[in-house]
C-alpha cells in the first residue's frame, strides 16, 4: 500500500464533503461564510478525519458511510487554531504559510468563524445521527459525547488554557504531558475512536484503538516538537526555532534531542503492536503512525 | 398563578441543575472552571431553560425530564455573553452589574470559556440522549440538530456578525430585523420548540410553538430596545442610552418611542393567541410573554 496515495485519494474525498457540508461562500451573511472558507480549506492535511475513516478500516467496515463525522472532526481541528492564534492567546500571523484569519478577517469575525465551525460540527453530526437507522442512534450519541468530551474544558479548551496560563512560565514534565494529552491528544483520540465506535468495535478492540490512538497523539507531539529545532521553514509554513525562542517548554527541552528522537520511534512501535488485535485493514493506521518519524510538516 | 414565584421555583431548578452538570470551580485546570462558573452564575434570569421547561407543561407534560436540555440551552446563551463582551466585539466591561469574563480572566481565558460552554452544552444534550429509550433518541437528536442550527453562522453567530459588521453604520430595516431575528430570536425560537419537540408535539402543535416563540423574540427585543431609553441604570445593571451613544439603530430609533410601545403590545398579543392550540397548562408561557411588557431588566 502507498501511503501518499491513500492520504491524497482521502483528503479529496474529504474535502469534497466538507465543501457540501459547510454553507457556501456567498451565503449570507458572508463574511461569516467567508472567513470559515478561509481556514477550512487553508490547505490543512486532514489527519483527524483521515484516522476516523481509517479506523473504519481497521475494523473492516466501509469508510464511506461516516465521512460526515470525519468532517466534523476536522471543522472542531479548524475552529481551535483559529481562536489558538488569536492576539490574546498564541498571537500567530501565520499558519501553514497564510496570514491567520483574525489578520484577514479581524479578531472579531475570527472569533466568531471559530465559534460558527465548532456549532457547525454538532449540527453535521446531529445531522448525521438523523439519518442512520434508530438501532443505530445509540452509537452516534455516544460518539457526539465522546467528541463534545474531547474539545471541552477537561479535553481541548483544558490543554489549552493550560499551555495559555504556562507561557513564559517554567513547566513541569506533568503539566507538559497534560497540556500535550489534551490540547492536541484530546481529539486524536476521539477521532480513532469514533471510527472504531460507529464501526461496532467491541470492547476490546476499542481499548487496542485507545492504546493505539494515545500512542499516536504522543508521537505526534514529539514529533512536532522536534520538527521546531530541525525541520525546513518553508515546508513547515511558519519560522522554526519558536519554541525556542518563546522559551517553550518541549520534549527536547527536557529530554534533549536524541532521547526524544528515541521516545517516538518507541511510542510510534507501541501505537503499530496494538494493531494487531484488530481483524480489519490495518495497514493505512500503521503507515500513518509511522510517518510520523518522517513528517516534514 | 403567580409569575413570581414560577420564575423562582424554576431558576432554583435550573441553578441547582446547572452546578451539577458543569464541572466544579475546582476542577483542574481551575482556571477555566472558575471562569465559566464566574458568567453561569452572575444572575442570569434563565429565561431560555424556562420557556423550554414551560413549552412541556404547555403539551401537558412533565418538565422535569428535560431540565438537562434547559441547562444546555443556557450554557449556550451564556457562551455567547462572554464572547460578546469582548473587546473585539462590543467590548463592555459590565454585564449585569459585574465585570466581564475578560476583564476578570483576560481575553484568552474568556474566549476558551466562551468555547468551553459551548462544548459543554453539547456534551450536555448528548449526555441526556444516551439516558433516553431508544425509540425516544430521535427527538433528542432533532432537538441537537435544531439547538446547532439556531446557534450556528445562519442563527446566533450570523446575526452577531451582522451585528458586528453594521457597527456604526446606518442600516436598514431589513438589516435589524435579521440581526435581532438571529442574534436573540433563533436561540429563543430553539428553547421553545425543543421543549416541545421532546414532549412529542404534533406538527400542528409545533406550528402553534413557533408562532409563539417567533413573536415572544420579537416582543423581547423591541421591549430590550425600549429599556435602553426608558429602564433604570442601577436595575438594569448597565448605563442607559447606550445604543443611541454608540448610534445603534434600534426599533424607538427607526418607529419611535410610542408606535415601538404599540407594537410591543401587538406582538405579544399574537404570541397569546397562538396559545390557543395547545392542550397543556400554558398559563406560564402567557404570562412570560405578557412579562416583556412590564421588564424592568
Amino acid at each position: 500500500m502507498d501511503l501518499r496515495s491513500y492520504l491524497e485519494k482521502n483528503v479529496a474525498v474529504i474535502d469534497e464533503a466538507l465543501a457540501l457540508l459547510l454553507p457556501a461562500q456567498n451565503t449570507y451573511p458572508q463574511i461569516i461564510h467567508e472567513a470559515v472558507s478561509y481556514s477550512m480549506f487553508a490547505g490543512g492535511k486532514r489527519l483527524r478525519p483521515i484516522l476516523c475513516l481509517a479506523s473504519a478500516e481497521a475494523i473492516g467496515k466501509e469508510s464511506t458511510a461516516i465521512i460526515p463525522v470525519a468532517c466534523a472532526l476536522e471543522m472542531i481541528h479548524t475552529y481551535s487554531l483559529i481562536h489558538d492564534d488569536l492576539p490574546a492567546m498564541d498571537n500567530d500571523d501565520y499558519r501553514r504559510g497564510k496570514l491567520t484569519n483574525h489578520k484577514v478577517f479581524g479578531e472579531g469575525i475570527a472569533v466568531l468563524a471559530g465559534d460558527a465551525l465548532l456549532t457547525q460540527a454538532f449540527e453535521v453530526l446531529a445531522s448525521y445521527g438523523l439519518s442512520v437507522k434508530d438501532k443505530d442512534k445509540s452509537a452516534v450519541m455516544c460518539v457526539i459525547n465522546e467528541i463534545a468530551q474531547a474539545s471541552g474544558s477537561q479535553g481541548m479548551v483544558g490543554g489549552q488554557s493550560v499551555d495559555l496560563k504556562s507561557e513564559g512560565k517554567s513547566i513541569d514534565e506533568a503539566t507538559l504531558t497534560y497540556i500535550h494529552r489534551h490540547k492536541t491528544g484530546a481529539l486524536f483520540r476521539a477521532s480513532i475512536r469514533s471510527g472504531a465506535i460507529l464501526s461496532q468495535a467491541s470492547k476490546e478492540q476499542l481499548h487496542a484503538f485507545t492504546i493505539y490512538a494515545e500512542n499516536f497523539g504522543l508521537a505526534f507531539q514529539i514529533t512536532d516538537d522536534l520538527l521546531d529545532i530541525v525541520g525546513n521553514s518553508q515546508k513547515l509554513g511558519k519560522p522554526v526555532g519558536s519554541d525556542l525562542r518563546n522559551e517553550k517548554v518541549t520534549f527536547p527541552s527536557i529530554y534533549g534531542l536524541d532521547k526524544s528522537k528515541w521516545m517516538a520511534v518507541q511510542t510510534v512501535e507501541k501505537a503499530v503492536e496494538a494493531l494487531r488485535y484488530l481483524p480489519g485493514n490495518t495497514e493505512p493506521l500503521k503507515l500513518l503512525v509511522e510517518y510520523l518519524l518522517k513528517r516534514e510538516t
